[in-house]
C-alpha cells in the first residue's frame, strides 16, 4: 500500500452487495427506496446507487442537498427539521430540483407557508420511540393541527409522516431491534388510523434507521425506506447485530509510529480527527474505538478480537495487541482498522480510496 | 447576527489577553514560548501571535507544518512521533524551514539517520505520567541509547526531551493539576541528572499541556513551553480549573429548529460534525456537550448552568432548558454555546468568525 497518512479504504464489491440486498428488500415489500447519503457523502458512491435505478435520495442538510443537486440528483428529501434561517437557500434549491422538506412544529410550518416560493412536499417528523426531534406519536392533536395547516396552504403539499427509530441503535440483539421496530409499526398503524378518521386517507409513511431496515422483514404501513449507514456498516451495527462482519465495507488505514514492549501497545497515526470519537463498550466494560483486520490478497480477513484501538486523542491512537501480533507489527507498517461509526469517520476524513486504489472525495457534507 | 448554520465565534480580545498572559509567564520563567497551533489551525490567529514577537511554533502533523510553513513560519516543531512513511514530505519541508522532530523509539531514529537529508534537531518524547506515546521516564537506558544514536549521527542533533503531561486534563482542581506538574518536574529533574552523569550536559526540556501551563508558577528545569488550547480554552479546561469563564474565547452559534413544550427541550442545528463528540460529566453523572450563554451589547454573559446541550447526533443537538429560557427562546433564534473541546470543534468546522463579524479559515489541519 502506498499509504502514508490515515486513509479510509472502501471495498466496492461489499458496498454493491449491501445496496443490492436493500434494493431487493424494498422491492419485495413494495416500498420506495430513498437511501440516506449522509453516510458516504460522495458523488462517486452516489453513482453506484444510480446503477441500481435509484432516482431519489435523502440528505441531512441544505448544504448536502446543494452538493448532490449539483451532481445531478433531482429529487431530494432533507431529513432534518427545516431551519427557517436557511429559507433563501431552500428556495434556490427548489428552483432546480424536487425538494421534500420536514417540519416538526407549527411555527416552522407557518413560516414556510408564508416564505416558500415553489410548491413543496412536506413531511411531518413524528417520534415513535427515539425521543430526539419528532413530535411525540401520541400528541396526535398537534400533528393533526400541523397537517391541516399544511393542507390549507396553496404551496405546501402534505405528504405524510416521517419517522426515524434511532433508538434501535442501542439494541444489542436482533430481537431487541425487532421489538423497537414492532413498537414503531404499531404506533405508525395507530397514526394511520387516526389520520384516516380525520379524512386524511392517503398519507405516506417514511422510515429508515439501518438496524430495523437491515433486520426486519415486515414493513407493514411503511411506504418508503431511508437507511444510510448500511452502505458501509461499522462496529456499532455489528455490535447490535444489524450486519455480519463480511458486510462491513470500510477500514481506516493507519501508520504505526511506535511500539511499547512493556505494555504491548502500539501508537498509530490516527486519532479523533480521523475516526471521530464514537466508541463501543465490551461486556467487560472496555472502551473500543476500532478492531484490527489483516488483508490477504486484497481481501480483508476476520477482525482480531484481541487487537483493538483503546484510546484516541487528536492525532494519536493507542492499539492494544496480543503478543503474536505485537511481534509481527513493525514501525512503518500500516494497520487496517474497522471504525465504530462510519458516517462520522467519513465526515471527518472527507475522502477515501477503494481497495483497488482509486481515490475519491467524500465532501458533500 | 446574520448566521444561518452552525458557526464558530471567536472573541479576539479574549484571545489576545490569553496570549499576553502566557507570553508574560514564559518570560518571567525564562522559558521559550512555542505555542501549539493545532487548537486554532488558522493562519490569521497565527498572525496575532506574531504581533507578540513569537517566531516559532508547534504543530501536530506534517500537513499542518506544511500549511504554516506556506504562511511564513520558519521554525516549526512537529510534536508527534515521526511517521517514517512521511519522510519524503519531511525532507521537502526541511529544505524550506527549520524543522524540529520527535522520536520515541530506536527504529525511527535509525531510519532518520539513514534517510534525513538536512541537519535536523531531534527531541526524544518521554512519558512523565501520561502513558500515551512517550518512552517511560524510568526506562533511562533506552532513552540514553536513543540519545547516543542521535549524537553519533552527522545529520541529527540531539536537542533534549519533550514531555506532555496530558494526564493533567483529568484533574478536577488546581491542586490536582499541580500534583501532576510536581511529579513531572521531579521526573524531569531526575532525567536531567542522569543525562548529566552520562556527559549530556546541555539537554533542553520542552513541556506544554495547557492545564499545567495555565496553573503552575514554578517551571524549574523546563526550557520551552508549548501549550495550545489556552488560546481559546473550553469547558474541559473550565472544569479542571485551568481557566476562568471569562477566558473562554470561543462559542458555537447554532440555530433553533424546534421546541418541545412537554420536555422543555430544544432541537438545534448543531451536532457531532460541528462540535465533535467530546463530553464532560457533571458531579451528578449527567453528560454535557456545551452550555448556553447570552450576548448583550457584543459581550458574552455568564453561562446558564441550567441550559445545556444533553446529546449530539450527526447534525442534531438537544438542549435542555429551564422554564424561563424555554419561553424566551423561539424557533429561528441562534443560540451561543460554549463547546467542550475547542481543538476538536475547530478541526470539525474548518472556519470561524470574529465577534466583530470577519470570517476566516481554520484549515491548517
Amino acid at each position: 500500500m502506498d499509504i502514508s497518512t490515515p486513509t479510509i479504504i472502501i471495498d466496492k464489491d461489499i458496498v454493491l452487495k449491501n445496496i443490492q440486498k436493500m434494493v431487493e428488500k424494498t422491492k419485495k415489500n413494495n416500498m420506495a427506496f430513498r437511501p440516506h447519503f449522509k453516510t458516504h457523502q460522495s458523488i462517486e458512491v452516489g453513482e453506484w446507487f444510480k446503477d441500481f435505478g435509484i432516482n431519489y435520495i435523502t440528505v441531512s442538510s441544505v448544504s448536502m442537498a446543494k452538493c448532490f443537486a449539483n451532481a445531478g440528483w433531482k429529487d431530494i428529501t432533507i431529513a432534518f427539521p427545516v431551519n427557517i434561517l436557511e429559507i433563501e437557500d431552500i428556495n434556490k434549491l427548489s428552483e432546480k430540483i424536487k425538494l421534500n422538506l420536514l417540519v416538526n412544529n407549527l411555527e416552522t410550518t407557518e413560516f414556510l407557508e408564508q416564505n416558500i416560493e415553489k410548491s413543496t412536499d412536506i413531511w411531518i417528523k413524528v417520534d415513535v420511540g427515539y425521543h430526539r426531534a419528532g413530535i411525540p406519536w401520541n400528541n396526535f392533536s398537534y400533528i393533526l393541527e400541523i397537517a391541516k395547516k399544511i393542507e390549507s396552504s396553496s404551496k405546501l403539499n402534505f405528504k405524510g409522516i416521517l419517522v426515524h427509530s434511532g433508538n434501535s441503535y442501542k439494541s444489542s440483539s436482533k430481537s431487541e431491534i425487532l421489538e423497537v421496530h414492532t413498537e414503531a409499526l404499531e404506533r405508525i398503524g395507530s397514526l394511520r388510523k387516526k389520520f384516516s378518521e380525520n379524512s386524511f386517507n392517503s398519507i405516506k409513511v417514511s422510515a429508515g434507521d439501518t438496524p430495523t431496515a437491515s433486520v426486519a422483514d415486515d414493513f407493514e404501513g411503511i411506504d418508503e425506506l431511508r437507511p444510510g449507514n448500511f452502505v458501509y456498516y461499522d462496529l456499532t451495527q455489528l455490535k447490535n447485530n444489524s450486519c455480519s462482519e463480511e458486510e462491513i465495507a470500510i477500514r481506516v488505514a493507519c501508520p504505526v509510529v511506535s511500539k511499547n514492549k512493556e505494555t504491548m501497545e502500539l501508537v498509530i497515526y490516527g486519532g479523533g480527527i480521523h475516526f471521530s470519537k464514537d466508541v463501543i463498550q465490551t461486556k467487560s466494560g472496555e472502551y473500543i474505538f476500532g478492531y484490527l483486520t489483516d488483508e490477504v490478497n486484497g481481501k480483508w480477513k476476520p477482525m482480531h478480537k484481541d487487537s483493538y484501538v483503546t484510546s484516541l486523542s487528536q492525532e494519536h491512537g493507542i492499539v492494544k495487541t496480543d503478543k503474536e501480533h505485537f511481534e509481527n507489527i513493525q514501525v512503518g507498517d500500516v494497520l487496517l482498522i474497522v471504525p465504530v461509526h462510519s458516517c462520522m469517520t467519513v465526515n471527518a476524513m472527507g475522502k477515501f480510496r477503494l481497495t483497488t486504489g482509486e481515490e475519491f472525495e467524500a465532501k458533500c457534507s
